[in-house]
């Protein structure tokens, strides 16, 4: 089955659903991430109090889980809400920012897929290798080093977890349910923007929770905001720079639609099995 | 006695005054509302630390509460800073974000309102029809639903406040002290950017901080907001997207003039009794 | 020796050394300081938690404590890990925000100050003259008043610190192991902007991450934030006001060069002694 047009009707489903999608996430990003789930068409809400974020997700459509500015009061109640989506068959896209760069990040990480069980896992190399539990170079948030071998972990990491793996980098690899893809989009200032990692999280949450499966809403999400990030480059005028870059980022989701994403996506899928 | 000069009046006093507007507010949005603070005229600072914000108060012209990200121990300070405002003869806007939403949630809002006795309230029809305690269909914290009969339950809420109820909306709906008067300035597009709600209520804050009643203060803040938005949206070019739109928000609010707003506004007032 | 080569020679390190600049700062300008770390070239990490946060210093070029938005256990946790820094041999960059404005802030600041020794304080001219221990007129977190004699309060804080102050006003003064400079870029706007004073912390923490001793890494932020601040405004056009002059500010920042720098730069320097 092609992705693509799978991808082309999820961004759609989005529109016509306009989904709600429930985030626990960091302060550094959360404005960027309400807004891209605005700008594709669905509707976020950011509640991460533990009086009140169970009732919250069960009002949602999805729950996007994200550790950038962890505390361990946090990781006790995305933990909690997390189980709760689960047992309301909500699907949870999680966001293991920063896995690999301190002990306390790989543990909640670790800890959160564990009892969790995440539809779909979003990160850098560094990142998905930290929670596969292969050792990685991390400094900080940020990716360091290359991708060699990425496929091979994310495909492991989305066997043993039964769920999506969504790998961002400079090719994007998508594994899920013995399918695996890549995708091509994107642009080297988008590693130049803080949150962006973040908002593809969100991306990915706005598609699971319009009805695409692990896979298909790992892949439309990587592949929204690939495509995005193109458009919004090429739409630049001379001497902008990451600032309105930035802006335009929005605009280009804002102004996507399913034409746009098959005439720009560029997603090569193999059958794993 | 005409609403829209007062309103034109209240904008150069907020000028002329720059008056300083503590809020007390979420992590989502409070950069927004700091920057729209900033872009209308007044001075903003965000102090919700329960050692030091009843002293940050007593600085301040207006104090804005937002429950935006509520946790217990924000709504405990939010209570104890409402009520020294209150002491001082400042004051107190409250947005009830997502009120009805979440049990806890109402029963925040209830609370502030009950104990605080804010001056405005602002929020959408689902919030005000929550926390005037009548049901409301809404998810996550936007609104879902009409406004049908939203300026009964406005009036209503008002008289048994004894302060000003401003409801936004497509039409948008203030009412005060026996005053009433319906607002259509806006675009659409300020429902697609996150935070316009929250940032609504700051231009409120600084309004009130400037010397409007209730009542006038409610009506300018919605009238800048909604002036505000039109412009932006007929500034922008061929391609612009809700990114550029924010952007052009604070550009607007920036460039408001009295005149602009005399020309602008759309403002129908009635006498309620 | 003349510190403007030293600013645009440090601008190229932090090009090649991307430098990680370690943020323990506030929810309302954490995205906008990640943001301004990544338009100049370095890389930031934002985390606070005192599970992880001495792990994270220890992977760290610099540490940025800013108490924006203070609680007294985000202190505590900014003297431990400010400690941990000092022990390895990490820069530590203090923001002082808010500094007077209420007795929390202004002890907070004082006890960050005595126990962490930091290597660079900035501040605008309330701030520093409260961190020193003088009166000043302080509203919120935005100076008021004049910068009248912040030159001999600059030079004494540095002296009695061992370490540099980062005085921004209209003309900025930098004072450190004797020396002294001033500043005359800069921009009327960047007061109009929440977080410009947060990001130029932040770009000190850039220069001093990048291996700038504390004058020159104060005095570099500072000019990077002028003349971004100067160019911003020139690139703007008719109708544009501090919503676009915010973005063109993160453009300006990644456009600069040594070569923008050396020619924009206005740094009248003093030998103290």
């Amino acid at each position: 089955m092609a992705v693509l047009p799978e991808i082309a009707r999820t961004l759609t489903a989005i529109r016509e659903k306009t989904p709600l999608i429930h985030h626990i996430t960091n302060y550094v990003t959360a404005n960027d991430s309400a807004n891209v789930t605005l700008a594709i068409g669905a509707s976020p809400v950011m509640a991460g109090d533990p009086g009140e974020a169970a009732d919250m997700v069960a009002r949602a459509a999805a729950l996007v889980l994200n550790i950038g500015t962890l505390s361990a009061a946090a990781v006790d109640t995305m933990v909690a809400v997390g189980k709760k989506a689960g047992q309301l068959g909500i699907p949870v896209i999680f966001d293991p920012v920063g896995a690999g760069a301190t002990p306390a990040r790989t543990a909640a990480a670790e800890r959160i897929i564990r009892e969790v069980r995440p539809a779909v896992i979003r990160g850098n190399a560094a990142e998905i290798r930290a929670v596969a539990g292969l050792k990685a170079a991390i400094r900080g948030v940020d990716a360091a080093g290359d991708e060699q071998g990425g496929e091979a972990v994310a495909r492991d990491l989305a066997r043993r977890l039964s769920g999506g793996v969504a790998l961002s980098g400079r090719t994007d690899i998508v594994a899920a349910a013995g399918r695996v893809c890549r995708i091509a989009n994107g642009h080297p200032w988008l590693t130049r923007v803080t949150g962006t990692g973040c908002m593809a999280t969100s991306l990915i949450g706005c598609c699971c929770g319009a009805g695409a499966d692990p896979f298909a809403g790992a892949a439309a999400g990587l592949t929204f905001m690939g495509v995005a990030g193109e458009l919004a480059h090429r739409s630049l005028a001379r001497g902008d720079g990451i600032g309105t870059f930035r802006v335009k980022l929005f605009d280009a989701l804002f102004a996507l639609t399913a034409e746009t994403v098959l005439s720009n996506g560029q997603i090569d899928c193999l059958e794993e099995e």
